[in-house]
């Protein structure tokens, strides 16, 4: 295309051998071009932005001196990947980035020998490593060699305690490892937590004590070519060390900070690194965010996540909402409990914006704790407010809450606390692909012993379940809603507190019952029609509790239809599964009963639109009435067609 | 009974408020009774003892200081409660710890409320802790009422990713907290990891810094009668602050290191403390694990858990085996196929002994890994290994690999890494109660895309399915077994490697086909005999895989049977619900099938033997019988005897 960037260094780069052609002088304007063509793709595809534009000189410099694949570049949670993948082999598809069918928005292994371990959630590149590296001492082999392991994480991602774990581990065993601290002051929201103004310490110090020895033991050891830079590092290293302490204390040797956009300290520092380093070293690298293009610099979020936009202003090409996304409908309803009793509070851990307590956040600011990346904390820490006599709505996605499991199990529901568990992202979510899915959530918590397990099916029900949670204070209530918009209905002035353990019917038919749980109620209502057209009017109803269970409702469906099928946004072990224990204990399935139950398929499933993930999970309002058609013994809509 | 201590001060207790009367040199009297007291009550019931004999001082000192259960004071893991019982209104009950409907062996909000939040796995109290603090200073209440916030938490709980995370929200929140640091170097384990390393440096130092201003402003603000023990505090407080960076870094005041068996230092410390504290503060106090009893004290695991023993010689009275423990089945047949495969390595969390690995570590010292209690790190650690070519066992308790669950989502599912999860402790557990037994395991890791699950029907079968999780390696595979000897039956000399996905008949019948995941099959058995002599014969089948299913043979289970009940020893969602979805899918219940899956009841079961807890959950052979008999509408057992 005519607005593609100009970029004669990076079109001789198809993977990270080519780099050693060039100078360093060269590698700062490969940057340049680097920078500009990432920008470029984002453009086109949405996706991550600033996290990527952070890191463009350290992924250039890394891909410089180590000798990757072989040598193993482990991104923290990925998103910041993408010029990495340009670097790698994966140029020509750069600008199918979170597309249906193109490269994924993060780290993969299954896409590259270059992604050794993928990822999307935070803080598991430590561990990674460190299994890396310690594999090679044994003897491990991989198709491509085993050299080095370097860890690239975030100050952000550090803080969570699986990080520390890891440093503690890797501090232990003493392997010569590489933990790269991109410090950029800014996860996905801005820094919380002692280890953040930590950091912050380190480096508002003046650094520029001695550090004589290790720098002439670098040079020394360092092959002609790079003398240069070699003096240059020599001269670095004297500033360097100045803090550290807490990673010393953990057995790692400290370099830093140094200017991560600056390439003529991060080559001689990573060759003096690649040259010396024995055990564990953690190199502080100072970035920032959405660095080298001006509308993510000036953004609030520094250019995290993006839609496409225009390359010359940074507007964004963002899609007409028709209704409210559930996130914020969530937000105000919180908002709006909250200004009713002063014992609602909430607790997130780095996702404020994601879960829409931004809301609450800015009306409550004493009410509202936002823990950082760290949810096995966050799930005790809101049993204990719990305990201590608040109403604590604890927001996570589904798929990050399986971080606080044991914690969900152990400190709230055996002591059965009433926390609140506002599940986000429930069910499918699009571009961020089978990581960010929230596929289990209804199966590892409705076989918890005294949960309740609420599905939103629309965003008025959603506005009730709040309600119904801050009413419910005999143990734990959890409800699940999906990524984005609401169907349109309208919304109440304030929410019901429904029954517990009631389901509502949607409308009466015969023949078959579809019993909904959660938001497929709308392809359910969609595949009705369809239906009631061929003469087939289906019972709806809609579950609204996989736990306690609507038993009544469950079994009159039962007892009245040829037919029954129920129908979920999760993996198999959920609602489905309670009602066929419910189904089988009372005998229901003695006499005969049609029962299907429609859960998501048993794959990973990549990312493309919501609606084009639920079509491979065989979920889409046709789907439904093929289902149906296919269990009533009825001509199918194949047959219909020809 | 004649052979009890001689307790005339603990007499006079029966809850903390009565340790008012006591002065100091009576209170370090008391802590003797207490601890003899303990070690008798011990005795009688077996249990963790040396963790308990490590905190006596500990506990008199907080309860005689602080305003138990107004201030909140958080045993973390709860192990070492047992000195705490006896002094908060549970003497009288302190002979029943562990026992069927007894007091439970950790702390447990529903017995008393001097156990403001349970625990038994470890790392949580520092969260809870914050949490009371939180909202304490949010005017939440509690009936007790709200004052301080205490947690005690040792040093291997504290290497925990949750304990850190947990500090740094501490330290940035400001709140006032006191977080005591049991330092014993012993968890369950002996410790591993860099903070271990890094407090036996802070203790090594000879602490005689200065700490003069801190200790005049203390003084100065003690009341009258401490002014004795100020003035000793405040010579102690000199010593005090000589490390304690990494703390400090994190946000907290640190003091100490302090002697946690001197009184003379524990109590000037604590109301110092007290009168003082401000913000987060955290108090360094060394102990000795098994203290006091000699016996304890020179065992190698200071008298972590033990059986029922003589007082005077420390001999425990274990009832003698009738065959070999799943445990060190587990361990002998791992070392077994390690001999064979140099790529075999293990992981696991602080759970060494109680997993079998110590047989592997002691013979492969150099392919072994405790990682500490880290399970997050642990699975990703092992993922990275596997990618890395080795043949990773990461070894865990079912309940503790609930720490690491999102981890084996993300990182091994996803991903498709041959990493073989060897679970203990699958289903109930006994003694240690509901927060140990392994219900959950079966549901979570079963619906997960890619990963097989098998269960051990004996000891034979686990050495087999540890030879069929080396042979592996498309992808993870998953077997548990549960806690206590195995059935007696012959043991292979090598493992077979299994065909994944296929079951196992036992014996034909007619009529009702029993399908056992797991080892229930031994009461199976004994169900199936009691049924013969009625005139039935069940067929028998052992499932021996959750997932994938052995679609033939359950079909033809299903197609040549009137009745096919599943059981298992797991929650709803596990193995019985994926039997349900076939049936489902396959349109057997179409036409009628009594069909019925015996799981793990909707409850959490308290601490008993095996046997009575499984009693409890409905599945004795008793149990069994009657569900057939009353599936196939024939006279149950109690008209039988009638």
């Amino acid at each position: 295309m005519s607005d593609r960037p100009n970029t004669p260094l990076l079109d001789l780069v198809t993977r990270p051998a080519d780099l050693k052609q060039f100078s360093d002088a060269q590698l700062t304007q490969l940057a340049g071009e680097l920078r500009s063509e990432t920008v470029s793709a984002v453009s086109e595809t949405g996706g991550h932005l600033g996290a990527g534009l952070g890191v463009v000189e350290l992924t250039v410099a890394l891909h410089a001196v180590f000798d990757t694949p072989r040598d193993k570049v482990i991104w923290d949670v990925g998103h910041q990947c993408y010029p990495h993948k340009i670097l790698t082999e994966r140029r020509d598809r750069i600008r199918t980035l979170r597309q249906e069918g193109g490269l994924s928005g993060f780290t993969k292994r299954s896409e590259s020998p270059y992604d050794p371990f993928g990822a999307a959630h935070s803080s598991t590149s430590i561990s990674a490593a460190l299994g890396f590296a310690v594999a090679r001492d044994l003897g491990g082999v991989t198709p491509e060699g085993l050299g080095d392991a370097i860890a690239v994480i975030g100050d952000g991602s550090m803080s969570a305690g699986m990080a520390f774990e890891a440093m503690n581990n890797a501090g232990h065993l003493k392997k010569r490892l590489i933990v790269i601290l991109n410090d950029n002051e800014m996860s996905i929201a801005p820094p919380v937590g002692a280890l953040s103004s930590y950091l912050s310490r380190l480096y508002a110090e003046e650094p520029f004590q001695e550090f004589k020895a290790a720098a002439k033991g670098a040079v020394s050891l360092l092959p002609e070519p790079f003398r240069e830079g070699a003096k240059r590092a020599k001269e670095m290293l004297k500033g360097m060390a100045v803090g550290g302490t807490l990673f010393e204390e953990l057995g790692f040797s400290y370099l830093g900070p140094i200017d991560g956009h600056d390439m003529d300290q991060l080559m001689p520092v990573l060759r003096t690194v690649k040259a010396r380093a024995t055990g564990p070293i953690l190199i502080h690298v100072l970035t920032k965010k959405g660095k080298g293009y001006a509308p993510a610099e000036a953004a609030r979020d520094k250019g995290h996540a993006t839609a496409k936009f225009d390359v010359l202003t940074g507007k964004q090409k963002k899609a007409p909402s028709n209704a409210p996304s559930y996130t914020s409908v969530f937000g105000n309803a919180l908002v709006s409990q909250a200004a009713k009793d002063d014992k609602v509070v909430a607790v997130t851990a780095a996702m404020p914006d994601g879960t829409g307590l931004n809301l609450f956040a800015e009306r409550y600011p004493s009410r509202c704790f936002d823990v950082g990346i760290a949810e096995q904390h966050g799930v005790t820490f809101a049993a204990a407010l719990a305990a201590g006599g608040m109403k604590p709505f604890c927001t996570m996605y589904s798929t990050f809450l399986q971080r606080g499991y044991d914690q969900v199990v152990h400190d709230v529901a055996i002591q059965r606390l009433p926390v609140r568990f506002a599940i986000d992202r429930a069910g499918l979510v699009g571009a961020d692909g089978a990581t960010h899915a929230g596929s289990f959530d209804i199966a590892y918590m409705a076989n918890l012993p005294g949960m309740v397990v609420m599905a939103a099916a629309d965003e008025a029900e959603l506005v009730h379940m709040v309600a119904t949670a801050v009413a419910h204070d005999d143990g734990p209530i959890a409800f699940r809603y999906p990524r984005g918009e609401g169907v349109g209905v309208d919304l109440p002035e304030q929410g019901d507190v429904l029954e517990i353990g009631k389901g509502r019917m949607i409308q009466t038919g015969a023949r078959v019952a579809l019993l909904s749980f959660g938001t497929r109620l709308a392809e359910v209502q969609k595949a009705a029609e369809a239906l009631s057209a061929r003469g087939i009017t289906p019972t709806i109803a809609d579950a609204r509790f996989a736990k306690p269970l609507d038993r009544d409702m469950i079994l009159q469906l039962a007892a009245e239809h040829e037919a029954l099928i129920t129908i979920e946004e999760g993996a198999v072990g959920g609602f489905g599964s309670h009602v066929a224990q419910l189904l089988a204990d009372e005998g229901v399935f003695d006499d005969g009963l049609k029962y299907r139950s429609m859960v998501l398929p048993d794959i990973f499933i990549d990312q493309a639109s919501p609606a084009a993930m639920y079509e491979v999970a065989g979920m889409s309002a046709e789907q439904i009435e093929a289902k149906v058609l296919d269990v009533l013994g009825v001509a199918s809509i194949g047959e219909k067609r020809a």
